[in-house]
């Protein structure tokens, strides 16, 4: 008998009640699953299917942890925790990735086609957008998320630089790295896409000079973290040369009602909606991995924690 | 010497006095192009290239004309003028169809996404939409426009199904055809695409029955033509079961003040925006047809006007 903990809110629990045994036992995998509220004894778990807002941060009881497998695609606040010595696994869901092509596409034909004008009916002021073509955009993080959205935009003809820690080999995306490959893909891309993980190395990326290399009239979309940003940098430059900014993701959410990304003129505020793990996919996700935990073969999407734990 | 007379406006002449020149240059065409304004004798000219809001409708006197050559895609205004006895052409300019696929593309993720809400920033209220895969989209017509369209969004995966008098073999888009076809289209679509050509049976397509079959909430995109709709009846359908409607083209344009498509807090109005004929590549297209007719080639794009006439 496999035994896990579903070290998530309760909320999340009453999503993954039903579907996490159903792809358990698609998997053919046998398993007790027990909640936080149920506090089982630490000593008996198996694998731990993880939420980092959950509260459980210390790993050291858990004498007999085989994973640790996150349900969310972030990593940022478990990855550097040195009670955990186990293999820790981020959530790759074809869903959530799907989602996010598709938040990520509407806003950059939003931007590119200038709808919000006519969202707001200010009559018959004909002008036209160039052609994709002719618009370049620019992805920061060419992960799971990055290179799908890269991929979907060069698809619909936009000329798309991506950009990473390494350079990578994408069908119609030109692939930059380093400091002045963000330099090349910030200054010429008059669309950025924030889709970098958080980690210690991106924390605040986009600073006060890095948002200075932006063209005039530049949008950013962050559907990334919200921490990528520096917010007072990010403000002032719209309040000069930048067009828009176009946030998904905050460093405390909800956003406070007094932040003034709220009232900026320039600033779309979305509630973290650009994608989202579904249950009954990521449970799936879950029970293969699982699956193969138990038996020796394996897991898929380990988090490479060295930076993290450097 | 081929002889051209550019009957447009004078705006249009001036985006194209200096491409369609090099274009023909580039074709190997010698050939002395005359506008309207300098009323070239009719019994000289080869070729017209045409605009149907030039005031030109009265062919007869060009005696020695071997083609018109319209520079939009729509025809309704020419096909059935009795006095064009010669082949008439349409434009397809890939460079329109794209500029389409990414107004058609762009819209349907606007209401798939439920964008308008955010862009109006009402708060922080988080809710997911269903992906594309669970959003069925109707594209009616399924032309050189309609089914660029079709394929972009089963592209981005919004299960398609096109309608068009003839069954179409599209990649991933669902033929229909016929009344029973319409219907069937109309009353799965949560989104609606109009990309049929105006003509005597498309005019009034969209009436109150038909706007009936549509599911409650679904949502109406015209980049087509205004008059494939009864106005009337879709300000009915608005007041009642359809969530939205986006319209582009109108049956006057530009869309008179007092027009209460204006004010309905459930239509979008832009203005004849979605694509255009662009000059450098239209210029080109022209250009290649006329090489083709000097050189006794079957033209490319030739109206059937067999209904116009009938």
């Amino acid at each position: 008998m496999t035994r896990i903990l579903f070290a998530a809110r309760p909320e999340t629990w009453a999503a993954y009640r039903d579907c996490l045994p159903a792809a358990l036992t698609d998997a053919g995998v046998t398993a007790e699953i027990a909640t936080l509220a149920e506090a089982p004894d630490p000593a008996t778990v198996d694998w731990i299917v993880y939420a980092p807002n959950a509260g459980l941060t210390d790993f050291t009881a858990y004498t007999r942890l085989k994973g640790v497998l996150n349900l969310w695609a972030g990593v940022e606040d478990v990855e550097g925790n040195r009670t955990l010595t186990v293999p820790l696994t981020r959530m790759v869901d074809g869903d959530l990735t799907q989602g996010m092509v598709e938040w990520v596409t509407g806003h950059v034909l939003r931007h590119h086609l200038g709808m919000d004008a006519q969202i707001k009916g200010t009559g018959w002021q004909p002008d036209f957008p160039p052609l994709a073509r002719d618009r370049p955009v620019a992805v920061l993080g060419l992960g799971e998320l990055g290179a799908a959205c890269a991929t979907a935009l060069a698809g619909l003809g936009f000329p798309v630089t991506g950009w990473a820690r390494t350079v990578k080999d994408i069908a119609g995306v030109r692939s930059v790295c380093g400091p002045e490959g963000l330099r090349d893909a910030l200054s010429q891309a008059q669309i950025t896409v924030l889709l970098t993980p958080l980690t210690r190395t991106t924390e605040n990326l986009m600073t006060a000079e890095r948002l200075g290399w932006m063209p005039p009239g530049a949008v950013l979309i962050n559907p990334g973290r919200g921490a990528l940003i520096d917010d007072d940098a990010l403000l002032a430059a719209l309040d000069g040369h930048l067009g828009h900014a176009t946030l998904d993701v905050f460093r405390v959410e909800p956003l406070p009602r007094a932040h003034p990304f709220w009232a900026h003129p320039r600033v779309t505020v979305t509630p973290h909606i650009a994608s989202t793990t579904r249950p009954a996919s990521a449970a799936r996700v879950i029970a293969e991995n699982i699956r193969r935990g138990q038996a020796g073969e394996p897991l898929l999407h380990v988090v490479d924690r060295r930076e993290a734990l450097a």
